[in-house]
């Protein structure tokens, strides 16, 4: 494709609410404009990009599973069987027809799926099935942010599975996972697979894939030690060890006028954070629980909602918690309590001895206070883990890093199909409800992770298989007969050899057009400048900045030679 | 791929609600399956098929313009500010965002793309720009019904051009011509390029590509003699001449009791419908309107639309008619009118003489009327043709028939780049606003095009360029050593040749196989039965139901050979 006929508009400012990398390059580079909040529109070149990356995407599904083409209007009877219609709040985009029927547009197809699958299934024999789609899902985003990662409208390719029993669930799990491994691998990503929390969808097993960055929104600990791998919503650790006085007095109020948090209570003891316990009181369903946690830790939101049994909670009001434990906010704590509450802590606070918590009491605290001893809580695993924890599997520190989601997959279990009503016979003719499987890739985030991963200041090069031209041809001086012509001669021989090329044939002077090079994404960049007459060209690696001079004969080799 | 592995849910009946030939075989083939009314899944067969269709439609538009990408939900600004907020009514599906932003989903993307050109087009220098996406589009049908064929999400190629003057859009417009005629092509369809009406989008000239058949619901007039075809929304022709009486009476008011309608006239007065004048009163913007037309035509909407400059209008109430003409409806004529009214002649009755009019009094009508003379009308053309008129071109006969659009090109004008800010500077430094074109492929219509010309009562077959498979192989009996063997070894050497082949190797009767290839679409089939020791099979073109007997090494050959 020739530049001039291509619509292409690069600009020399970041957009001025741009924070991220992507999102300031993917701007800059002309590959979308913002239509409004959380909606963008693609240009030719995302476009280019995002079409090689639904073609890989296709080419490794289509080894595993079947494409299929799902509406974006749903009825809303499908999500009231799954329960979603309720579950999903303000996130669900709801609309009414012109006969007042309600609709929703399609944030993930469990429901149609499972709908088709309850129609259409009758035996085990046709059983296993994964059936897949690529196509834009709709999700009203509270804070749409960060260019194309977070964003109301986006594409994404789905799958679900359905299977006879557990072992079958594995089966396709794995292959999705096998193939997930080699779609990222085939575009050039380094990403890492991480146990993850399943959410909102219910379900068991789950894994996300993530690329490592600071534009994430996910948190991941790592170890580098054995390879474990986790979401901050998920991950277990141990945290570092804490010795506790070994004294054997008993629990004693004392006055902690105005130390209401953890910070205020250290300074005005003089104890560490880690040697108090945080108190903090949620309303689960309708009732109040008190979760224990070391003062240095954070409660995990996803963990506390498995903690609960995935019932519905928020943190308590203050009016909540003193009607629930007599106790005001910043005193609460798990021994003489006014009224009796359901008390959990965390499970790193088994063993230890003596510590300070709430006194009930405003301006009150408690020392010397022993979990199991002076109090019997229920133990989970709610603490988020933090960077140096020990790893769950081999003791070593974990890192905690900042990651980009880029692909989800996870046991569904059989809410949705028993939701929907999917029945098949089995082998002996009874009735089974077929367990499920579901899969999801950001097409977008592909190319959002790709970015972060390779850029400067100058732009970005993406891998040849997700660029949209692996090279662009820039002749220096188009009114030099030799520099057009060999620049001319590179593209047709280029093409011919079956190659994305872009020739910039602009009549602009070489500094905007390497600028322009240097900033949308190609990898690789042959420029025609002074030696064309002796049929010599530069050919420019853009990931490396190293330039070479070949003969235009060894194009082809030097293209090829081009590390990833 | 395998027919084991593969999900096609064919049927032996045809869904209770299925009237036209591609809604029943789609749902019988396994094709698609409704979810909703209007709002269709598409199953594995169907996707394969629309996706060989939308290749063919992406690889002829990159040679003319650039493939974009747009959301799915617009904001309401750009529709309230190009004036279709409004004007689409119930059609546009419409809902609100969590901040209570007004979006919609959009039915064609003119706005979003003059937007986009306001905010990056500059100069004339930019100009012509062709941009296209492929992309599934919303309208809440009032009636949707016949399958794919009125339905209320659907995929659309749409592309829009902008120019700097006419002779520009002129040329971006014949561009789309030709190459949706070779899509169609590509595609295998027999198809009609009639001139259109360009309807709701405004605009000049337009024209519909459409395939003639019953299930159509688009009417064209088509001339075998010298090619003219034309919407009937459109067309023009010269009704049969009818010699009026040769008498230089002057308007003589007579009684007709109970003849209100045309029918009950010519039956009171013993005239002709073709004699008797039809008198229609419309209201339009706020005022009445009388349009005369002969007593055997019909109005077309899509005419009067013109014909009163696009203006809204309906039919008037009968309280209306009283009101502004003073005559009950039925007697409605004009002359004689007690209040003057703007009165519109369809231009067939130009020249006609003593014709009989409506009294303008209950019981009474006019005889010996001649326009020009006696009434001054505004010559208009709002007759719809009817088979048999005289071609406007040649003055052969012209045939009426029913016909599915799959294509659409027009010149809109500046309607949306007006409204939405379009502007560039011309080469003399002056702004102006650049005149866009919209231009439309109906994916889906494609196949269920294809589907009506290519049927008979035991399936259909798809034109080998868009079939989901090319070819089927039909082992008889797997059981059989040899035929389970032949069978592997042509799907494994026609996959080899790069064929798209699908392999029946369920354990069925061949009855039940045979009934299935017959049903699904694909063009031709090989069976593979008695003779497969010998190295010989039996290709089958399902088109013209012609065996042929040829060894393996033949198979090729006769695939190629079989005539589209």
């Amino acid at each position: 494709m020739r530049w001039s006929q291509s619509f292409i508009p690069t600009l020399r400012e970041a957009p001025a609410d741009a924070e991220v990398a992507s999102h300031i390059l993917l701007v800059r580079a002309g590959y979308i404009r913002q239509l409004a909040a959380g909606l963008y529109s693609y240009l030719p070149l995302a476009w280019r990009s995002l079409l090689k990356i639904q073609a890989i995407v296709r080419q490794e599904m289509d080894t595993i599973g079947q494409e299929f083409q799902l509406p974006a209007l749903h009825p809303a009877e499908l999500w009231q069987a799954s329960g979603r219609w309720e579950l999903m709040g303000g996130n669900l985009f709801r609309l009414k027809d012109r006969w007042q029927r309600d609709l929703c547009l399609g944030m993930t197809e469990e429901e149609v799926m499972a709908a088709i699958a309850a129609r259409e299934l009758r035996s085990y024999k046709q059983l296993p099935q994964i059936w897949y789609q690529i196509q834009p899902k709709f999700r009203d985003e509270p804070r749409p942010r960060s260019g194309l990662l977070r964003v109301r409208e986006f594409i994404m390719k789905d799958a679900y599975s359905f299977d006879v029993d557990e072992a079958g669930l594995d089966v396709s799990y794995q292959k999705h996972d096998r193939v997930y491994r080699r779609i990222f691998e085939r575009c050039g990503l380094r990403y890492v697979a991480v146990e993850a929390h399943s959410g909102a969808m219910g379900g068991s097993q789950s894994q996300e894939f993530v690329v490592l960055g600071e534009a994430g929104e996910d948190m991941v600990a790592l170890c580098q030690a054995c390879g474990y791998a986790a979401n901050l919503e998920k991950a277990s650790a141990v945290p570092a060890p804490f010795a506790d006085p070994d004294t054997a007095a008993q629990p004693e109020r004392f006055p902690t006028p105005n130390a209401r948090t953890i910070a205020e209570l250290a300074a005005f003891t003089g104890e560490p954070a880690a040697r108090l316990a945080k108190s903090l009181v949620y309303i689960v369903g309708d009732k109040p629980v008190l979760v224990l946690l070391r003062g240095d830790d954070e409660a995990s939101e996803a963990k506390l909602g498995t903690a609960f049994g995935g019932a519905e909670f928020r943190p308590a009001h203050p009016e909540e918690i003193l009607a629930a434990t007599g106790a005001p906010p910043g005193s609460v704590g798990p021994v003489q309590l006014a009224t009796p509450v359901r008390v959990l802590a965390d499970q790193s606070l088994r063993g230890r001895r003596n510590l300070t918590v709430g006194g009930n009491q405003e301006g009150f605290h408690i020392r010397h206070v022993t979990p199991g001893l002076h109090f019997q809580p229920e133990w989970v695993d709610v603490r988020e883990v933090r960077g140096g924890d020990a790893c769950p599997k081999c003791g070593q520190p974990l890192q905690v890093s900042q990651a980009v989601e880029i692909g989800h997959i996870f046991k569904l279990g059989r809410k949705y199909s028993q939701g929907l009503g999917v029945r098949v016979l089995d082998a002996a003719g009874q009735e089974i409800v077929p367990i499920m499987g579901s899969y999801g890739i950001g097409i977008e985030r592909i190319l959002t992770a790709a970015i972060e991963q390779n850029h400067d200041a100058n732009g970005f090069w993406l891998p040849k298989a997700i660029a949209p031209f692996e090279v662009v041809i820039t002749p220096t001086n188009l009114a030099d007969p030799a520099v057009a012509a060999l620049a001319q001669q590179l593209y047709n021989d280029l093409r011919a050899q079956g190659r994305d090329v872009l020739l910039d044939d602009r009549e602009e002077r070489p500094g905007v057009k390497f600028k322009d090079a240097d900033l949308i994404g190609i990898p690789a960049r042959i420029t025609v400048g002074k030696k064309a007459a002796a049929g010599v060209v530069e050919v420019v690696d853009r990931a490396h900045r190293q330039t070479i001079e070949v003969s235009t004969a060894d194009v082809p080799t030097a293209l090829a030679e081009m590390p990833e």
